[in-house]
């Protein structure tokens, strides 16, 4: 089976690592440096897929471990993948369920993200329902077992399994399984475990080729990208990048602890990047403040996915240029008569039609109405900056561009 | 000031009391029979006005009460009343806060709604959040006090405070303060409370005519609706009705306890109706099953809120011509694989772009996207009813559409 995916790096900022580009996949392409809407079980939160169209969003990445658990890959599978299943045409992508294993496991007891202490708005915040005396998960060299957030009951992820469920749920981009380590993981640990991803990430890759033209799955055109690990340790990153760079991968994501600040998240980046294919995509996992998005896009990664901006939103916190970390709250009680839109600039449907006093009330009495509007306009905010970035890149003036901004480089 | 006000009766049924018509308000037209959309909160719950134009929808009611508790009808009134601030530019009513004086009073303390017993979903759902050991409700002859839901803190209607309040809100038609009594309640009780809300009545009326010239409200073009009481009882109905039906209200609504039957209910319209003006609206306050919607029409109802329908759509329930009571609930597992739509004959953006199985897995996460696709689909179901039912009007068959939909007459 031929692949329809292809990677073009259309320019290159003089200043900086970074690149725009060409991402084309099966079910279309998606101009890069891009944002991913995080739609983790199949939706993102109070927005169809027409309405993604609408906002000019390209691609979406969807959770293995909860479309697992419900309705299940098989159910998937047999409407189409994805694709069909949610009817969203476009690229998608799908995660490897590490995460989960990281979220349920050392996150709940050290109480920490993928960055410590710093994103306080990305820490996972999914409560288990169940909490038996027995430890949630149990990770082995063969694979993780772990039980369901939902009943408790029990599951095991392998290498080969996760592929097998990716290739049914159909994303154009999957990634094999890992552990995602914490920072407050210590440096044997973390190499253990990195050894341990390593080894995982070559039979997720060998699992990936064994399946690959297997008729039955619903995308003949998935592919696989690698995942670098060791935490915020130098000489784990630069092993591991070496070792998942020389993998024939489609392309590469940076995931696991990135240390305790952004800092350290950036040196993460600079040993990393330099030992990965330089025409391969490269995807940051679960990062995507505004900051990040131009800090990092300057160090190479073409790609990021993050929950802040959609769950900021529904908490009442809406993109703004200009305002403290670009945005403001509106619960504020200034806004209580105000008859002006969130952003006189925006051209999304909320500022385009609605007021910051009839948003502020909807987000104080809690209406789902609230929750449309402020995804609406927080995602749309981001599809434009991603677009302004990319003509940054073109214009050879990114740099000029984040200060703009406020930021440096 | 002019009313821009009127209501022309277009057609009327040969063998019922039936009537299709034309109300004209200061904000558009409403063809009727019509459903009024409930909009407790300046929003219909998951869907934007926008939507709402989309579907067809011609008129809303929102909630006196909950508006005055947030965000106030004085930051209302500042942005343009109900139709600035929400931006749903079209018909809108508003009720009285009688019905919450009613569901913080006597059906919390008997567990009932409007009819007994027989609409489980018809039941106030609003749980307090502060239990304070004094009573929430005190009925005067001056009007209602009551503690907040949201802070305990006191307030008190009158029927000269509801008009002015409703007269900053700004919907077009408009009604005064008046006890909702329960099924429970007795002759006496509901002989009492009937007589006091005719005195309300009178006095929210006069409130109305004094302020009718005051060029502080925004929407100068206001229109009040009486509302005839008097429990299930005969008598008390007759008497409501010819009281209410002789002051200069603009039209009338049938509201309060109307039994504990489908019998009873119909009883109390069949003793009221033909003392209401035939040429002045008729409003059913808090009704709206997909049978009531054609066996009050027969009885001569114009418009209805209601909302289950809406609720309904919350917790899996959509309707289906056929189904048994013309709904299904997706949260059924036999639509776990379903890949078609929820009906193939609808036109709504749901059924045109969402499997059952799709719908059934939003459904049963949670997901917000959930509450907007299928609360699309009832309303569209119920706009493309009553256009239904208005047709079979308009062509003297509304006896054979109600057969044809398992209802008789």
């Amino acid at each position: 089976m031929t692949s329809r995916f292809s990677f073009d790096i259309t320019h290159r900022d003089p200043q900086t690592v970074a690149r725009s580009g060409l991402l084309t996949t099966a079910h279309g392409s998606v101009r890069t440096p891009a944002f991913v809407g995080v739609a983790t079980r199949a939706t993102i939160k109070a927005l169809e897929p027409q309405a993604l169209i609408d906002i000019g969003l390209q691609i979406v990445i969807s959770n293995t471990y909860h479309l697992h658990l419900q309705p299940g890959e098989d159910v998937i599978a047999s409407l189409g993948g994805l694709h069909g299943f949610s009817g969203w045409n476009r690229p998608t992508m799908t995660d490897s369920g590490g995460f989960q294993v990281f979220s349920l496991g050392a996150s709940k007891e050290h109480g920490v993200g993928k960055v410590a202490s710093i994103f306080p708005g990305n820490s996972p915040s999914t409560k288990p329902k169940v909490r038996p005396s027995k430890p949630l998960v149990k990770l082995t060299e063969q694979g993780v077992d772990f039980r369901s957030i939902l009943d408790g009951s029990p599951h095991t992820f392998t290498p080969e399994s996760v592929i097998t469920i990716e290739r049914k749920l159909g994303a154009d981009i999957i990634v094999p399984l890992d552990e995602c380590t914490s920072p407050l993981h210590d440096h044997a640990y973390t190499k253990n475990s990195m050894e341990r991803t390593h080894r995982w990430a070559r039979r997720g890759l060998a699992a990936f080729q064994f399946l690959k033209d297997d008729p039955t799955f619903p995308n003949p055109h998935q592919v696989l990208y690698g995942i670098v690990q060791g935490g915020a340790y130098q000489d784990l990153r630069l092993e591991s990048a070496r070792f998942i760079g020389e993998l024939p991968f489609d392309g590469f994501a940076i995931g696991g602890s990135l240390g305790r600040s952004k800092t350290d998240m950036w040196n993460v980046l600079d040993w990393s990047i330099p030992l990965l294919r330089d025409e391969a995509p490269r995807h940051l996992l679960g990062i995507g403040e505004i900051e990040d998005l131009f800090t990092c896009i300057a160090r190479g990664i073409d790609t990021f996915d993050c929950a802040a901006p959609t769950r900021l939103a529904r908490n009442g916190s809406v993109f703004l240029k200009g305002a403290p970390r670009h945005r403001i709250n509106l619960r504020n009680a200034r806004f209580i008569s105000d008859d002006g839109p969130i952003d006189p600039t925006c051209d999304c449907f909320t500022c385009q039609n609605h007021s910051r006093a009839y948003l502020r009330h909807l987000c104080r009495v809690g209406e789902f109405t609230f929750y449309r509007l402020a995804t609406l306009h927080n995602l749309r905010f981001l599809v434009r900056l991603m677009a302004e970035i990319r003509d940054a890149i073109d214009d050879a003036r990114l740099t000029a561009l984040a200060r703009d901004w406020g930021f440096r480089l």
